[in-house]
């Protein structure tokens, strides 16, 4: 049978990769590497570096493939969702059925493939769908939260208390509901507009690549200068890829 | 100046290890290896494995050193953690202080450093407390959570959704509040006290060892067969570390 390996990668350092991941890549006959279109070449070219420095094995071939848009028009976001993925499933069936005969295939997955990530649910998708026999195995990589903690030299959690992992849609919707809360797909900067004295901000950038910018803070005294950064930053790059932790509270306070 | 180096091994796999670990490992002149006393033995010939396989550095040693048990009697949580912190930072004192001149020492988390684990904590104590002159990074690791997830091969998020990272405690006190919640810290099985027709859970005990076991199902049907099995391992290999995801609703409901 056919077999994929579905492999986090870490977020732009290529030494965030794990042996296991790298033992991964190697048993593969094939890495499938997706390109996402102008202003992300340089995600493309992390990923073609991390593959030209751990694949050791003779013959093994890296296919590059190009990964659709998602529309937005006339679509609430889940349905955009759900069309887009039936989009990568017909991609993704394509490159599995070009496989050898008992062929291993491997999916680089930027961070961890269970985190605000959808190769499993359309690898599930694509066997459920086209019948297509084969099966896959999920190697975990390293996360931006972990990133974002590392570069800030923090814990993410106060001592016993619980975590909220959330996107900037929700955080506008709803606000600061957790002590320490993880904001990521953060396209409309919603921490500028919560109104917290206590509220602390670590956020970070480019985390993992030479790009990396980190700035922490009250947020009351920040976010401004964020905002700054943020728009200068990604109209310079052509993309940005940011998360955030904001915290209220310390340690040991009942 | 001395460098300490903060580095999350992952969770009982040794391939879990990144590039970026190993390469830590190699700068520092000692490591310091915990060792937390009976029953917990294997945990310290996992962290000894990984350390005979990743050091090639000529000359570099590593040293064990025997953690404290955290004392709960007549103490709050909160008041017994500080005072074992404190318990430990006099430990990591005396250990940086035996480094060489501008030497570097290593220290080995298990997962990710910023996940529930203080040695990020502590050595900030000891900077903060001692005036003693290092300085300090952090490497993430993969955490249980990742672990738990590539496993089950489910994402932990549902699309566009947020997770709640909570402990045994606050659930029972708390219940159920978000679509993903991820429990960790948990010894008195939280989740076996949860009446909820929709939940599923997603059980893992020993995750990346020879060990694991993993279960999953709608709560109500395992809830008591994972207690069962939970009591059953524990007894066998004298400890237990185990984590679940607790989900409910489905993916692209509005």
């Amino acid at each position: 049978m056919k077999h994929i390996h579905i492999i986090g990668i870490g977020t732009g350092n290529p030494e965030h990769v794990t042996i296991q991941a790298i033992n991964a890549m190697n048993a593969a006959d094939v890495v499938f590497l997706p390109v996402k279109g102008t202003g992300k070449e340089e995600l493309a070219e992390i990923r073609r570096e991390i593959c030209e420095r751990y694949i050791t094995r003779p013959g093994s071939r890296v296919c590059e493939f190009a990964v659709p848009q998602r529309q937005t028009a006339d679509r609430t976001y889940t349905q955009s969702v759900d069309v887009w993925h039936g989009e990568v499933a017909r991609i993704y069936r394509e490159l599995i059925s070009g496989l050898p005969e008992n062929g291993g295939g491997a999916f680089l997955v930027w961070g961890d493939p269970s985190l605000y990530d959808s190769t499993i649910r359309i690898i599930e998708r694509v066997r459920q769908e086209t019948g297509l026999d084969f099966d896959y195995s999920v190697i975990p990589g390293i996360t931006s939260i972990q990133a974002l903690a590392a570069s800030h030299k923090i814990p993410v959690n106060l001592v016993g208390k619980p975590i909220e992992i959330t996107t900037g849609r929700k955080l506008a919707r709803d606000g600061l509901l957790t002590d320490s809360t993880i904001v990521m797909l953060d396209g409309e900067q919603a921490f500028a507009k919560i109104d917290d004295p206590d509220a602390e901000i670590f956020w970070g950038a480019y985390l993992g690549t030479k790009d990396e910018i980190v700035r922490s803070g009250r947020l009351g005294d920040i976010a401004t200068e964020i905002q700054a950064l943020r728009a200068e930053a990604r109209q310079r790059q052509g993309w940005i890829m940011d998360i955030y932790l904001l915290r209220k509270g310390r340690d040991f306070e009942e």
